[in-house]
C-alpha cells in the first residue's frame, strides 16, 4: 500500500515575525486560509487516509501539529534531534515498512503551496508507480516557472518509460545565468518530492550511506533514540540520491512553490494591479509591489513601494523587499530579546 | 505688568495617528522629554508665573491641558468655536486688561521647539519693551535657518530703536526661489509670537478689523458666547497686522521650529549617524534618513531609508518622507474607522 510522509519539523524563523518556534510557517495560512500542513493532508485524501500518513517533526511541534490535522498521535514520529532528511526519511519509511512489508512511500514537506493538488495527485501515483516498476528511488523534478537561484537542479537522463527518466546529475544551486540556461536545457527543480517502495530504500542506505546504516539495527531493534545516537545528519539527496544508481527522476508540472521567504507570497496570493499582496487590517494609499501582513490593529502605507511590512506576535517589520531571502542578516542583527519570540 | 497668551487649541492630524482629537500635538513630548505646552510654560517660568498666563483652547482639549500644566483654572479660556487667531487673542488681552489695565501681551502658540528658553525670554522682553516705548504692535520675526516655502515671510523696515524696525511687507508663503532671494534680503518668518500693550490691540482692533469689533462691546459686558456669534473668524495677521501702521518687527535668533509635520522630528531631535530619529522601542538595521516613532511593542527596520513609521493609538502607519508634508492626503484616503482616533 502507499505510505505518505509529511516532514514537518523546522524552526520557522524565515517568516519572522510571523512565524516562531511554536507556530513555524507549515502552521500558518500563508498561501490561503489553512495551513500548509493541513493543506498537505487534505490534497492525499482519496489517494492515501491520514491513517497512512507518517509525521516528522521535533517535540515542541507535535502538539500543534496534532491539535490541527487529522493524522492518528501513533503516526508522529518524533524525532530527538534534528539530523536532516536523510535519517528522517529512512525512520519513516522503516516504520512504514514494519506496519505494511509492502509499503510504498511517497515523501514531501508539509510547508509546499500546490495550486492544482489532482495534478500533484497524479504524478505521486506515477512516482510510486515508477518506483515500484523499476524498483529506483523516485525524485519529482518540478518543471521550472522562473530561473529560480534558491535550488538545485535536475539534468534527466535516458527515458525509462511514460515521463520517467533516469538522473544525468544534480546540479547545486545555480547563479542566475547557469539557471537560466538549466531551464531552457529542460533541467527540472529538485523538489524533495520523492517516492521509492520501502525496501528499495533500505537497500541503496545499505550500500552507500554509512552514515545512517551504523544506526539501522538500532532501528529495526525499536529503538529510535539509539538510531540517532548512531547516525549522522545527513540529507537524502546527498546522502543517497548522488550516490546511487537506482534512482529515476518523473516530472511534476503543477504549480508549487516552497514558500521560503516572504517574497514567495507575491507568487502564492492574488495581487492587486498595483502588484501589492495584502493580508488583515491593511489599506495601501498609492503603493505597489509591497506585501504586507498584519494579525493587528489597522495599518497604513501611503506613498511606499517595494516593501515587506508585518505586524504579528508584538512585533512590527518594515522590511526592504530585496532583503527578504535574507532575513536572517536582519534577525541576526536584532537584540535577543526583540528576535525571540514564543 | 506682563502677561502670556497661550493659544492651545487645534485638532492634530498632522501627527496622526499619534496626536489625536484628545491628545493633539501640543499634548505630545514630540521634542523632548515634556510636551510643547509643557515647555511652553516653564519657558515663561522666571519671567512671567502661571498665574499670569492665560490658555485659550477648546472644550475638548481644556481637561487635558489642566491636568498638564500649573495654570490656574480660572485662566483658562474655552472658545465656544474655532474662529482663527483675531478673536482668539483678542478675547485673552481683553481679560488681561479686565484683569490689569496696564498689562502688556506676550502671544504664542502651544506647539512649539524652541532650544534656548533664556534667548527666547529675552526676544520676548524686548518685544513687550519696544511695544510699549512705540505704542505698536510687535511681531517678533525669526530668523530664517532654510529658504521654508511653509511659512510667510516679514520684510523689515526702517529702524526704530535697538534691534526693532518697522514693517515693509509682508510675504505669503514664498515658493523655493523666492525663499532663497527672501532668505538671502534678511527678511525674516512670520512666527505668530507677538507682543502689544493691551490697549493698543484693542485700538487697532477698533480702527482696522470691523470682523471683530463688532463684537467688542459683548466681550467688554463679560460675554464671550455673545462676542464669538457676532465676530468672523479672521487671523491676527490678515485682521490686524495686514492693515495696521502701528506696527514693528523684532528679530528673533533663537531655534524655533513649530513642528508641523513629522519631518519637523528630524530638526528638533537627535538624529544617528545616518541620520535617522527614532522614539521607542525601535531597532534598525542598515537604515537611513528615517523617522520612527513607537509607543508600542518592538518595531524593526531593515534595509529602508526615507521612511516615517509610526506605530501609536492601535495604528500603525508607513509613509514616503516626501509625503509627510501632505500628511492629509492620505488621511483623506483612509476609512472613517481607521483614520477616526479618540
Amino acid at each position: 500500500m502507499h505510505w505518505g510522509v509529511l516532514l514537518a519539523g523546522g524552526s520557522g524563523t524565515r517568516f519572522w515575525p510571523l512565524s516562531s518556534p511554536s507556530r513555524p510557517k507549515q502552521l500558518l495560512p500563508l498561501a490561503g486560509s489553512r495551513s500548509s500542513a493541513e493543506e498537505a493532508v487534505d490534497r492525499l485524501a482519496g489517494f492515501i487516509p491520514p491513517e497512512r500518513i507518517l509525521v516528522v517533526t521535533g517535540a515542541a511541534l507535535a502538539p500543534p501539529l496534532q491539535a490541527a490535522l487529522p493524522v492518528p498521535h501513533a503516526n508522529y514520529l518524533i524525532e530527538p534531534r534534528a539530523a536532516s532528511t536523510g535519517p528522517a526519511l529512512v525512520w519513516a519509511t522503516v516504520e512504514a515498512l514494519r506496519r505494511d512489508p509492502d509499503a510504498g512511500v511517497i515523501s514531501m514537506h508539509a510547508d509546499w503551496a500546490i495550486r492544482d493538488p489532482s495534478a500533484f495527485v497524479a504524478t505521486a501515483a506515477t512516482a510510486l508507480d515508477t518506483a515500484a516498476r523499476h524498483a529506483r528511488l523516485v525524485t519529482v523534478g518540478m518543471v521550472p516557472s522562473r530561473p529560480e537561484t534558491g535550488f538545485g537542479y535536475i539534468v534527466p537522463g535516458e527515458p525509462l518509460d511514460g515521463a520517467a527518466r533516469s538522473v544525468a546529475r544534480f546540479i547545486e544551486k545555480p547563479d542566475a545565468a547557469r539557471a537560466l540556461d538549466l531551464m531552457a536545457d529542460g533541467a527540472l527543480w529538485n523538489s524533495g518530492l520523492f517516492a521509492w517502495r520501502a525496501q528499495d530504500l533500505l537497500r541503496e542506505v545499505r550500500l552507500h550511506t554509512p552514515e545512517i546504516a551504523t544506526g539501522l539495527p538500532a532501528l529495526e531493534a525499536g529503538d529510535p533514540i539509539a538510531f540517532f545516537e548512531g547516525v549522522r545528519a545527513v540529507s537524502i539527496d546527498v546522502g543517497v540520491f548522488e550516490r546511487s544508481e537506482a534512482i529515476a527522476v518523473v516530472p511534476g508540472d503543477f504549480p508549487w512553490d516552497d514558500i521560503g521567504t516572504w517574497e514567495a507570497l507575491a507568487r502564492v496570493r492574488p495581487r492587486d494591479r498595483r502588484g501589492n499582496v495584502v493580508h488583515g487590517a491593511v489599506t495601501l494609499v498609492e503603493c505597489s509591489d509591497c506585501i504586507v501582513w498584519n494579525d493587528g490593529p489597522p495599518l497604513v502605507l501611503s506613498g511606499v513601494r517595494d516593501l515587506v511590512v508585518v505586524h504579528a506576535n508584538q512585533r512590527t517589520l518594515v522590511l526592504d523587499r530585496a532583503r527578504a531571502p535574507h532575513l536572517k542578516h536582519t534577525l541576526d542583527a536584532l537584540p535577543e530579546g526583540v528576535r525571540d519570540l514564543e
